[in-house]
């Protein structure tokens, strides 16, 4: 497949999604979220042979939301090792909400996975950091290679003004002693976390490192330990999309992570990575554009990790 | 890799499984399967060069339990097709127990997913048949290449007898019209494919055709349509291994469907289907020794779908 | 308070219901209940001077539905003993529909009370008889003084032939061993003693009884023990009108238990039974007339257990 | 009934409740409260003929608990009217433990009655006052007729350090509008109000107030408005014993409310008001010696509401 074709099919899958109505919302929980332009849509690709092939919205800044529950998770384990975050977390998909909390109570205190906001709000209560945004924040500078990554200041204190079923999860977590640290101090971390401002193209190189099992296409460096790469992607496929996360593993198949802010991060292993930009949500909170382009994209470059034809060297 | 390599990685998986002390129980909730040997473990590789590798209890005959589900939701898929399926199932992963029928109280009428028991008996009520076990026999006779699959009497007989949960299920569904059939008919048939005798042998053949794409890769034909066989695995990776489904897809990472019968069923996309039989389980259900065996394996043969190392046509 | 009083309370209390917009509608989950005049209304009490009160439809036959469970308990603890009943159902309110089973799933597997489906049914399967529905009619036609009690067939073959959260629970209940007896025996009972049919002056006797502390106030004979009498009326003031219970023990404050048919039993503690029938339901299957009309009696005959005046014999 | 009889079955009922092992546990949550004696038992009952009666340890200080949710509701109810409080709590009893919050997820966002945390903390968030908490103190002096009722600090410094559970239950009302305060000032007064020191005898006070339709009998002014008292002493009959307030109703039978202080307040309508002090607590907050002396109480002076014999002015 040549970087030609790449062009073409991206280009193609915009109008495929635009011939959809934009039946979705923009989000509107915060005010700063309801400024978004519902009907922009980018797509960048960050292919293996160190190119970027890109169309539409794709310099737009918009905030990373439940995307940076990847990074999170990643930059925990890599700081506090596997052992320290699963005895906070498990990995188990649910087919709750996002921001349910009732199997806090009814299951276990552990919250089920890193992606949903529970688990993910417990995985920042374990990075090990004096100044974890900080580190957040130097961490993703890496990983997209753009030193002036930096946090939306007006969706942050949108966020932390209004978060107030995120604190509940918060105050339940603590009070099972799963989050240990200073509650407030860590939902202002998970805030900032998810008020950090990107492009579609930041968030197609963090998908090509995935895809590279944890290497940096375009310097060679290892930014993720191959194990914890591996994590990620796996969590990104059995719960990445919400509880839309099973649908998409069919219709799609690669691993995904999406955000309310409306963008959608996406591995294809040893290929590239995939970032959509689109505003405009579903009830489940995926961006409905979004998921049009990756269901055109996965048809036509048959990335969906069942779609056959690709043997393997075992045999 | 050839032959060799492959029946001398089986052995070694068996002796790293049997190295860990039996923790399991064999299940108990119906006395024929309580007389399974608990010390019991045979592993079988259908590999698409045609061969059959393996060691252990490989002819021994088990019950196939919720494998049967894979099997009955690509039936009823061929039989009745997708838009009738998925309007009395849905593709979303639990973090459920197997048997729970809250959800369908508290959430929405129709099924999560069809590995859970709710699902497979909503599916189990569209396969469009007079003599639905006829069909589900004599379909199951195709993918195990073997005339003399049946059914286990005595099991059958005790599960039907015994099988109270899954009646409440059943009744469940019938009250909201999700099954329109006749309920007990349709137990009859739910409860007479869990209790279809298989080995691992056969098995291992029947993932070797999902791998294949649905082609039976001792023949050449096709026994299953490309879409169903994604589907189906695409289930088995998110919810196939019950509520240790995550966990599974981070350690192995292989679509695999357990049954409480002992049995695990996997696929390994483009080379070869796998299956395990050890009849002592876990507390989700899941064969204790048959997940060592898994997990040796995927490592050994670096199966994980992102172990890495796999460079695909695309560039 | 002279017979003539209440004769006008009552005529003025069917006057300020039917002043109420009659929002209900008539239960129709089965045909025949469907055909119930949404706009009957009848009010009927009997007091302790042995006399009967009664305005508006008394003679119509409506079916007993929930307000069975308060004689089947009662009937129930009669034959096998406290200890035996309450070991298969709790005294607990919920704040649950009627038809609710979540919670024998995530909390119990013992019913919370017998006022509920799933305790009632639990009840069922205890009544220590060969011929249950024999005895729940013989105990009938005592405490309504009326030997042609009789059973609805019509409305017991709907019933039965469309019960299917009802068999449910019933299976629920069988699978944990709550419930021992054969399940679609115990069901067809329960069926049968929801499909008894009475009028408003039947329930008034019944509740006179309980008023009168198990004693037939007409005859002088006891037909109910002392202590069952209490743990009924105990049960109807916390868990008696379905999850609407708490709001009329607030706003009325008398034992009173409800049905689906139209009918409400009350019972003023030493002083009469009271019936009201009116078929129209709430949301929560209470009767909307219904519930007006002992809004008005509570107030007007200050009947509410807190509503003060009452100087009792012991200082 | 005369004073000396009273005496004697005050100290008949400590007999009998110390002849029961003491299998409870004194409420462990906060240090300051593991401090209470184990086997203190204290019993006072303020009659209408203006005396109290008591014995054993009425004279010890232990922190109200949820007993002031009484006080509170009724300050609620006295401060901004029945339309605003109802509109913010509802007054159906639940099966769930008294700090439980999936209800508020699940089911309805309104708390479903103000016995339960999330209910008391909805109320306390409506109490129209810059200094909700003085204008608690005042009105507990008025009712206890004792100017220096005051703060635990202790206590209450105790409760705001470790009440992350309340927290949540807070934050989660605030996410849905019910709570519509500052949250941490809302929980500053819940917990301050929860840590007021009273005695047995204060608590017999205001139950006597309560049993007397809001007037003191001491002082016979109006303190509390006579349809709040009764709307008190209806929630404490249906959901004051925490998830035992379905047996206690039974057993008992009258309005109580416990606290996991040790107390628990009673009232029996016309008559007197009851307190028992004795802070060992079974598993569902109730205090194990307290339920046996209120059992004793109950059978011993007939105070059970459906316990007979006691004709009413009707007919």
């Amino acid at each position: 497949m040549d970087k030609a074709n790449l062009d073409i099919v991206i280009k193609n899958a915009i109008e495929y999604a635009k011939a959809y109505e934009n039946t979705g919302m923009v989000a509107s929980y915060i005010p700063e979220l309801k400024n978004a332009d519902k009907n922009a849509l980018g797509v960048c690709i960050a292919a293996n042979n160190k190119k970027i092939y890109k169309a539409g919205d794709c310099e737009t800044l918009f905030t990373m939301q439940s995307i940076s529950k990847v990074v999170s998770l990643i930059l925990a384990l890599q700081t506090v090792g596997k052992e320290k975050v699963f005895s906070k977390v498990w990995v188990e998909p649910t087919g709750d909400a996002f921001n349910s909390l009732v199997r806090l109570e009814t299951h276990t205190h552990i919250p089920l996975n890193p992606m949903i906001n529970a688990g993910a709000i417990a995985v920042a209560g374990v990075i090990d950091a004096e100044f974890p945004f900080s580190r957040f924040l130097a961490f993703m500078r890496r990983l997209c290679g753009r030193e002036d990554i930096c946090l939306n200041e007006r969706v942050y204190l949108s966020e932390k003004a209004s978060g107030m079923k995120n604190r509940a999860i918060a105050y339940m977590l603590a009070s099972e002693g799963v989050l240990e640290r200073d509650v407030e101090q860590t939902l202002d971390f998970y805030f900032k976390m998810c008020s950090v401002n990107v492009t579609a193209v930041d968030l197609a190189r963090i998908g090509s490192i995935l895809a590279n099992d944890g290497v940096d296409i375009f310097t060679g460096e290892r930014l993720i330990e191959s194990e914890y790469a591996l994590i990620a992607k796996t969590l990104m496929v059995t719960c990445g999309m919400y509880d839309g996360s099973g649908e998409f593993a069919i219709k799609v198949g690669i691993p995904a992570k999406s955000g309310v802010g409306g963008g959608i991060m996406c591995c294809v292993e040893d290929n590239f990575g995939i970032a959509v930009y689109g505003p405009s949500l579903d009830a489940k909170g995926n961006s409905v554009w979004g998921l049009k382009v990756l269901e055109y994209l996965s048809k036509e470059l048959k990335l969906h990790y069942f779609a056959g034809s690709k043997i393997r060297e075992y045999i």
